[in-house]
């Protein structure tokens, strides 16, 4: 820590070392009876001359705050250090019902977590070992040579221009009529959702969702106090005819939406259905939230159309789009789409918030973006997953009592089992190392119980195949009489 | 676009493409008269044979959707596209009052803006061109090389390991008491700052800060409808008086505290000074929020240990750090320190809000800070800061009537003009291309009407000379008769 100590042209040098010493040891960071450096030793490590050292130390003892031991050195005395200890807050006192709200309601703190060792079909991360790192270090480089230091200084909240018009293009590309829209980039799919509620929403407000829905927006949701208005999935897929009643008997602010691979069942919603969807909120005036969710699995295969495609020139959708879910989670890059004055205000909360997202990662990823690297990198993935999915699929017909199975590809199943709790299932079969999400955590109203989401995309095919027939046999070995529980 | 369609095992290609070009179409995507590829480009862009194509382009035109023109082409019809364009939001009337509010308190909205060819003085970001590019090149592939694609997947809410645990030890070193304390990485002081006010206060809350204070919070402070109790600066720095009657005359529940180059006065509070204002806000119970803005330019240099050093053992500071103020602001890294149990629960906000900041960032930032490169960037910067800084200094002391300059060295000044409107003076000096910020901003209660900041990190030695002479010049020039402005 000696180190530390610069002196100024002009000033005393012995009175500089001599506080700063003095501070260091009022302050605690030397405890009593610590030893200090010998003069010499001091001298060489801070650039002045050994007398001036002798005289810092003279000083020091003068003023009680070392000892010296002959022919063992200089030792700190007990000084009154930390005189500032008797000042204990109680923070969980002051914290409000926001923030233990988010306590509460994070999973990561209250379900069961895995552990080394352990099958976990609880991940829908991609795996990391598919990421094209030679592209990355590319793309770094590339934009860092082009860009120059300026891409480490402060950017505009609503992002970094050039990602902005490749996405705006990105969302032509999709079919999206973007005239009169624009685009904030956010940090991920969540600050997007988390900002557009809190421009949107008061306390108490209506807002529809599918039930079940993202645990991530159902967590959101409640944070804002908003009154959540879930639309019952059947088999196949989002239920209208409750959607219509719950419009009927609702005064809904907001809907929101997950049409392509749906979290947590997986399933992609149809066009006719996403039009129709789009007609019976268009009729009741609700506007929506979609959530492009994995959409991008979808990029180069059979892409049926954003609800915002279907909206046309209305400015009733606003997209939620992310980087971060298939490629680089790590990274953190969302955007939300929209009616470009609706963006423009929301632009000054992200400001408010956290000036914007880093500079850095949206130039690296625009980079990669525009070099061709994500259609390379969707079409190698898309068929890896494809083949995980397969095997789960049918793994899971044949191995688990399922009153139904869901998902149309993407990186999850979701079971709706036999007559069977979930979470009693969990229990077994965390003693034999495997792990999943029980389903309940998706739902805005405590069922699911007899549900479970199966994450693969991380895991081997080898593993897959042993997890669920582990859970399998955990479900079968169920024998006690079962209570039956409502769909 | 039609390179989009993939074709599955199985599947009728000619149904497949037609649907795709007709949901194209429906869309809106290709307009009224817009020209297909032939069908000889169409068959080398989609892997099927050229009867397939023809097939699909008869479809298309026995269904309306295309027609065509001898010797020239296929065109698309005029079809039914957009079919959503009656339904028109006014968002702006959806908006609420947070929303509205963050609006009308951004200052790159509402306040005159640099424009090209201008001298600012607006900004007090970093100079980038002192950004040592190589340094920082070095640091991703070291990092890149190190963790490989894990960096990429996601990350803990609470930040990247080993980044937490090169920050405990600096909070040591700056003298701090570690024990019972933890670390929350945030997206950059801002993020901090609000993830903080909206976990412990309520709206109507009583916050109490300097006055003038740091612009961005004050924004935020505002946005959490907290009641705002400033304490008056002087040229001495903060006013222990004032201080002691407004904790006396209010219950306040937190104070918020620029100790270290105070924005925007630029002010080092002395340690006598930190000892004294922590013990009349321990007297009265209220916690301190430490806004550790630009402590890092101290950090070579006479370091006067942060109040949270002078809390000792005690829980009471909570100290909000940036490295994203003179390293690299684009990157938006900074943290919360404080009490373990309290930093537990924000770690849970922060996922709430958006699940963690770039691990990519953290850890180059991590690998940055390790390898001894930020010492010798702050070394070097310090003394380019400062030539700037004393010739600022001087030039105002000589050419800006004044009552009194405030900066102890930093990146900029504040100016407390002889009655002159800093306003008025502002829109002079923008006739002749140089720009300030106006000081009022900075006050909690319209004050400071005759002050400004005069940011000089990002000019060069001439541009400050010409730009100081120029304001001298127009304050100078104001030959009306000045109504006295309270100080």
């Amino acid at each position: 820590m000696f180190h530390n100590i610069k002196l100024k042209n002009g000033e005393t040098a012995y009175v500089k070392i001599y506080n700063y010493i003095k501070e260091v040891i009022e302050n605690g960071m030397l405890p009593h009876g610590s030893k200090l450096p010998s003069t010499r030793e001091m001298t060489s490590m801070i650039n002045v001359s050994r007398n001036t050292i002798i005289k810092v130390y003279e000083l020091l003892e003068d003023n009680g705050l070392v000892y010296t031991e002959k022919g063992k050195g200089t030792f700190v005395s007990k000084v009154n250090i930390n005189k500032n200890s008797d000042w204990n807050i109680d923070w969980l006192n002051k914290i409000n019902n926001y923030a233990k709200t988010a306590e509460e309601l994070d999973i990561m703190k209250h379900e069961q977590l895995y552990k080394k060792g352990m099958i976990s079909f609880k991940s829908i991360a991609p795996d990391e070992s598919l990421f094209d790192m030679e592209e990355l270090k590319r793309a770094f480089l590339n934009r860092i040579t082009l860009e120059g230091e300026k891409i480490l200084n402060y950017g505009y909240a609503k992002g970094y221009k050039p990602l902005i018009d490749f996405l705006m293009n990105y969302m032509k590309e999709k079919g999206v009529n973007t005239k009169g829209k624009s685009i904030l980039i956010t940090n991920g799919f969540t600050e997007g959702f988390d900002i557009l509620l809190s421009s949107l929403t008061n306390r108490g407000d209506k807002i529809l969702c599918e039930n079940p829905t993202h645990n991530t927006s159902i967590k959101l949701m409640k944070l804002h106090e908003l009154d959540i208005i879930g639309v019952r999935i059947n088999e196949d897929g989002i239920d209208l005819e409750d959607l219509d009643e719950k419009l009927k008997d609702n005064k809904v602010k907001l809907a929101y939406i997950i049409p392509s691979y749906h979290n947590p069942t997986g399933m992609v919603m149809s066009f006719e259905k996403r039009e129709k969807l789009y007609s019976a909120l268009k009729s009741h005036e609700v506007p929506i939230i979609e959530d492009g969710f994995n959409e991008e699995l979808q990029h180069l295969g059979a892409h049926i159309a954003p609800i915002a495609a279907i909206s046309g020139e209305e400015n009733s959708v606003i997209y939620i789009g992310s980087l971060s879910k298939i490629l680089f989670p790590g990274m953190r890059i969302g955007w939300i789409f929209g009616d470009e004055k609706l963006i423009y205000t929301l632009e000054s909360v992200k400001r408010s918030r956290n000036i914007h997202t880093s500079s850095l990662d949206q130039a690296i990823l625009y980079e990669y973006m525009k070099s061709g690297s994500f259609e390379k990198y969707v079409k190698k993935v898309r068929n890896i997953y494809r083949e995980k999915y397969e095997l789960a699929k049918r793994l899971c017909e044949e191995y688990i009592p399922n009153k139904f199975i869901l998902g149309d590809g993407g990186l999850y199943l979701f079971i709706k089992l036999k007559d069977i709790n979930a979470r009693e299932l969990l229990d077994r079969c965390i003693k034999r190392e495997v792990i999943f999400t029980p389903g309940d955590i998706f739902y805005t109203n405590g069922e699911g119980l007899d549900t479970l989401r199966l994450g693969f995309s991380r895991l081997t095919l080898d593993e897959i195949e042993k997890g669920i027939k582990i859970i399998g046999e955990e479900a079968y070995s169920d024998n006690r009489v079962q209570r039956t529980i409502d769909s």
